[in-house]
């Protein structure tokens, strides 16, 4: 709460609400397009609460991302010793939250069209990027940045993710058109981040 | 137009005016929060010829969009004998023109949340599968269906690219940055797509 106050069970019971139908409202219509009426009619709420909770639209919208983040953080945690097999997992993720993918990017075209998308990204990425840098000491990662080994292993996630230029994978496929890109995700990221021969 | 009438030089001028100051207004807001107000004066034209031009904002967008995805195609045509080349054009196609690939991730956002991004996908598609499946019946490139290798080898070339949900490259970095990149995203494409071993 903006001025410091904390909710009690049934104010945090409207907050937990509020957060949720706004992740759904941002995820489908932006940062822009999002109604503020439409989240406290979904949330069984009023503005005034919502404004008393998290100041204005944007910092919901902070909140509500950075709540997104940390749950892939938490949800698919990187395994530097096995990068195909996170990235298999990640596309279980989008799977399951294309609404998490749809807010990331939201932030991408509404607010940092260039540089990294987080504004903590040190913060964000340092778990990360002490793992790869780990296992390319122990020689089992492909020699580069870090950085980029991991901004590639991503992208090659969401090569058919909710937001994908190409093609949006979703739960109403046979399970046989999954299975087939897990196969040929974990293939391809295997053979572009194993270490150099030598 | 949508009346058929084939427009005169001065009108031809109007019409093209009106497709460049709609393809940044689009870039820039996505479909809903275009203006046709800021396109028609950037265009130095009215609401009424526009409408005339194009039928409508959402007949617009198509337009627009259209004609951005016939721009890749035609500046950076697929070569299949080296996918590793072309990600690496494409990664250079997003930094000269980051408002064509953001027109593309609002119109998946905005429109198009699951399957093929593309209403014609086969059409846009025809020529790049075709590519990818006589290198692979040559031995050139992995096995597997050839729209994955596509959806991955644009996915890898997106890496940094103005819609990444991690970094997005620009072109006000240094040129070492975007050598590390483009070096880096040739080596692991190389490797991803390299045929099967055997």
């Amino acid at each position: 709460m903006t001025d410091g106050r904390v909710p009690n069970a049934r104010g945090e019971a409207t907050r937990r609400r509020m957060l949720d139908a706004a992740t759904a409202e941002f995820a489908q219509h932006g940062i822009a397009g999002a109604r503020v009426d439409r989240i406290v009619a979904a949330a069984r709420s009023n503005k005034a609460q919502l404004y008393d909770y998290f100041g204005s639209k944007d910092e919901l919208f902070d909140t509500v991302f950075a709540a997104s983040i940390e749950r892939i953080m938490d949800v698919v945690p990187i395994s530097a010793g096995d990068l195909a097999d996170w990235a298999v997992r990640l596309y279980d993720e989008y799977l399951d939250r294309p609404d998490l993918i749809r807010l990331a990017t939201w932030a991408r075209l509404e607010r940092r069209p260039a540089g990294h998308l987080m504004i903590d990204a040190d913060r964000v990425d340092a778990v990360k990027l002490e793992a790869i840098a780990g296992a390319q000491a122990r020689g089992d990662v492909i020699e580069g940045e870090p950085f980029d080994v991991m901004a590639m292993v991503i992208a090659m996630s969401m090569a058919w993710s909710p937001v994908s230029n190409v093609y949006a994978a979703s739960r109403d496929e046979a399970a046989a058109e999954h299975d087939r890109r897990r196969a040929f995700l974990k293939r391809t990221v295997e053979r572009a981040v194993s270490p150099d021969p030598g």
